[in-house]
């Protein structure tokens, strides 16, 4: 009688605290487990197979795209980065809500599929707040700081394909803000049909 | 530059704890505001004009029908209830959240006129719990309490037609649920459109 879980899928442009409140996420709710992706570069110093990616050759990358058991994927620098099919599906089924940690590219490949998921948007308060904070990043150089920017604007565009906005001022607020919606989307009369259900029941 | 506020309607069977939700939500959100409704029978020993109902004569409310003023109205016990429109709209148009507590008729009708409003069914935690809470009250006759849970029986048949379910087994487990909802629904992207445009300016 469970209900499957959610799916979570969210993107935010670097710098805007995403990785920190997906963290947050995962360690304050036992039910929230993060997607592990698949890819093809080598697993860096404490790299978990299976935690932290699941990590297999080119061969084999290939083969999950032509057997159709990638969610999504990308080639980014010469590495291939997917989604599997197969962990989603088992996470969810058990009533797991899984996060889906993405950039907007990944996310709107994800929509067509999983029109079901929510799509959360998180944002810098404002985009010269977001400027600040990449150039506040010492190790980026002018060209990486320019193209982080130049993505971020175009990222920021595309706000209107997401089912909800996150500003990312305050992170307790930004983690309130997520929790509510994924309390809300638990509450959707369209995802409790078990419960309406067992309520008529009893 | 603010977005409009919330309609939210609420609807429970008779006895699942609607009215101390209600109460709870406006006390703690100074935002949040009830919608006061338009009635004809004649005010109780320290009811307020303007605060618990507006009340008129038949004739003016025949009258608010006939020019369209009503969201929605009914005829109980010899007596006219509706919904004026303009309220709504003044208090949404400043950004004030309305609250609507009204049966699933009545609710039925507003979503035709507002699909935007957000439409929240409070649950008893079974159909037995909420038998047992009717039969419960001293003063409900043996007919009273017959009417009463056919009609809960026949609104809980209606729940696809809300957008949010909430089961009221503890208070503050549904008040929670409550308050998470209108914080998600703030934060969707198509109630956004000012913020969106702000961020992007900033």
């Amino acid at each position: 009688m469970t209900e499957s879980g959610l799916l979570i899928i969210i993107s935010a442009p670097s710098g805007t605290g995403k990785s920190t409140l997906c963290r947050k996420l995962i360690s304050d709710f036992p039910n929230v487990c993060y997607s592990v992706s698949l890819t093809t570069r080598v697993p860096r110093r404490g790299e978990v197979q299976g935690k932290d990616y699941f990590f297999v050759s080119k061969n084999e990358f290939k083969q999950k795209i032509k057997r159709g058991e990638l969610a999504e994927w990308a080639l980014v620098h010469g590495h291939y980065y997917g989604t599997p099919k197969n962990f989603l599906k088992k996470n969810l089924v058990k009533g797991k809500d899984v996060i889906l940690d993405i950039d907007v590219r990944g996310a709107m490949k994800l929509k067509k599929r999983y029109p079901q998921g929510v799509f959360i948007f998180l944002a810098p308060p404002s985009f010269s707040e977001l400027e600040r904070r990449i150039q506040g990043r010492r190790s980026n150089s002018e060209a990486t700081i320019k193209k982080r920017l130049t993505n971020a604007r175009w990222e920021m565009g595309r706000i209107g394909s997401y089912d909800y906005l996150v500003i990312n001022d305050r992170l307790v607020d930004a983690f309130t803000q997520v929790k509510s919606i994924i309390l809300a989307e638990k509450s959707k009369v369209k995802r409790s049909k078990k419960k309406i259900q067992k309520l008529n029941l009893l």
